[in-house]
């Protein structure tokens, strides 16, 4: 092959990961840089063409890459446009074409979820599959569908936005970052279950090892350690997160009728005590048909490759 | 062309249409026997076969037609069956393979809502466009999800029950003939509509001509007739049903960012009654980027040829 490379770019609020990645599937370099360190998208950009070229001379110059995949918050694929990703510096900048004049190879972007199922589908635990939903728990909650071998971008490119459907109707619903109540964000994120913490372990009398921490600051890790301790209330704060997002995918089965939800993201780092909820939540709320019957895995590639991978592979395309 | 036409069947719980459709999409003859009529499958083959040769032969025989596309009841785009239609005297056969036997052409089904999403996509209000949800509000409430200009199936052919999806959570959900609580088929079809009606007039001490009408039988369209009118309370029920159902598409909306919902079925007849609120509801419910973005629609075909076209759509199909 004449060209037997990509760069995958993985853009978070804190780094933006950049990796050389080979046709195998290989991350064979990698180097990052703090994404909110530059106020202006053209430095930003400079910078990490500056870091690029240190890892891709060594291995024969940019005439030797294909393109740059890259996934972005609130990235649009078919515009190529960071369009109002209020956790960057530059919330809309057309960083597409930007990174295309830099780099002097095309570059295609799409959003993080979205990149995270390209990298399941073809590195991962959705590899071979055709039509699965990629759930993506981190600080917030995102998702990449696939339908039919492709990931779904819609009519406008914002498809797949799980995380903003419904979970808990009517004025009790929590207030999302995104203006509307209720969202499954606001339950299944890491600042949800934080939440959700924070509320059960004030409305019980039991005795609790959670109490001893600072009830601001718990997190998933924490109250999984609780529960590998036999914690009760850690195990109340599982169910009642699993329960509800089991309940959401519930309806995205119904949906799309996927031969897996995959999960992603630090959440899954619970293990059972977060899977167990989830799958009964599912199967008591899908229809006959389906019960038992759509696998539910955790991404099994490595969380920091995974969208490097996954980004990457945009740059394949024709 | 040397095979210029094919046949498109609609087969409902109580009708079974069979039309001859050309090329430019027109139903040129029509025919149709009783679907309960025929206890066995094979009877039922056999009287469609010998309607399907009085209209057939006058035009130049089957050896005139490229195959048969049928809209049925859990039918299964992948495996050619009917399985588990619980309102056919065959609630689970091989129907597209005993089709192909009998009449000589190939025949391929989908269900009813699928095939009409196909008919709309191919010859009405959905002409030209790529990504589109059709939610047929009849007896049932059934869905056909259109991506990249693609009915979805989804891994085991059974994509798109929306209808199953869960509109109101917990005990208060209204029993739904599939076995769950509280889906939106419960709420938003005939018997849906019927049971609002019961519920409202039966806990307000509001003036409503509604009182006049057996409670147990009250229709969408005695609800309009009402409405017309000016009764508050046939409102209240339009408002009530169009909410929920908006609530549900604006979680639908957040799944594949559709260019337009497309309504079809009884209810479309109470028009801006019904359109109104669920208009409202989308809005207060999607994510700001898609508040008054995404069209929603009344199908334009004929309701009676919608599924016969639709469905005829598959035979066109390599």
């Amino acid at each position: 092959m004449e060209k037997p490379y990509v760069l995958g770019l993985d853009m978070g609020g804190t780094n933006s990961v950049l990796g050389i990645v080979d046709v195998r599937g290989h991350v064979i370099a990698r180097t990052s840089i703090k994404t909110q360190q530059y106020p202006d998208i053209n430095d930003y950009i400079n910078a990490l063409y500056e870091e690029a070229v240190k890892i891709v001379e060594p291995i024969g110059g940019f005439s030797l890459f294909r393109g740059i995949g890259a996934g972005v918050p609130n990235g649009n694929y078919y515009t190529g446009r960071i369009e109002g990703a209020m956790n960057l510096p530059w919330p809309s900048v057309p960083f597409a074409e930007l990174m295309t004049e830099r780099f002097g190879i095309p570059c295609k972007i799409t959003n993080d979820a979205n990149a995270a199922a390209q990298g399941e589908m073809t590195y991962g635990a959705a590899k071979g599959m055709k039509d699965f939903i990629m759930i993506t728990l981190g600080t917030g909650v995102g998702s990449g569908i696939v339908i039919d071998g492709k990931v779904v971008y819609g009519h406008d490119g914002f498809a797949g936005e799980l995380g903003h459907t419904t979970a808990v109707r009517g004025p009790e619903g929590r207030q999302c970052n995104c203006g509307k109540k209720g969202c499954l964000e606001a339950y299944a994120s890491a600042t949800g279950v934080a939440r959700t913490a924070k509320e059960i372990i004030s409305s019980t009398t039991k005795e609790t090892i959670l109490r001893n921490l600072d009830i601001d600051n718990i997190t998933s890790k924490d109250v999984f350690d609780a529960a590998e301790q036999g914690d009760e209330v850690a195990k109340q704060i599982f169910d009642y997160t699993g329960t509800i997002l089991g309940q959401q995918i519930a309806d995205f089965i119904a949906f799309s009728a996927p031969e897996a939800i995959i999960m992603f993201g630090g959440l899954t780092k619970s293990g059972h005590w977060i899977l167990d909820p989830v799958v009964k939540a599912i199967n008591d709320n899908v229809l006959p048909l389906w019960r038992n019957k759509v696998k539910v895995l955790f991404s099994d590639l490595k969380e920091a490759d995974a969208a490097v991978l996954g980004a990457s592979s945009l740059a394949w395309e024709e």
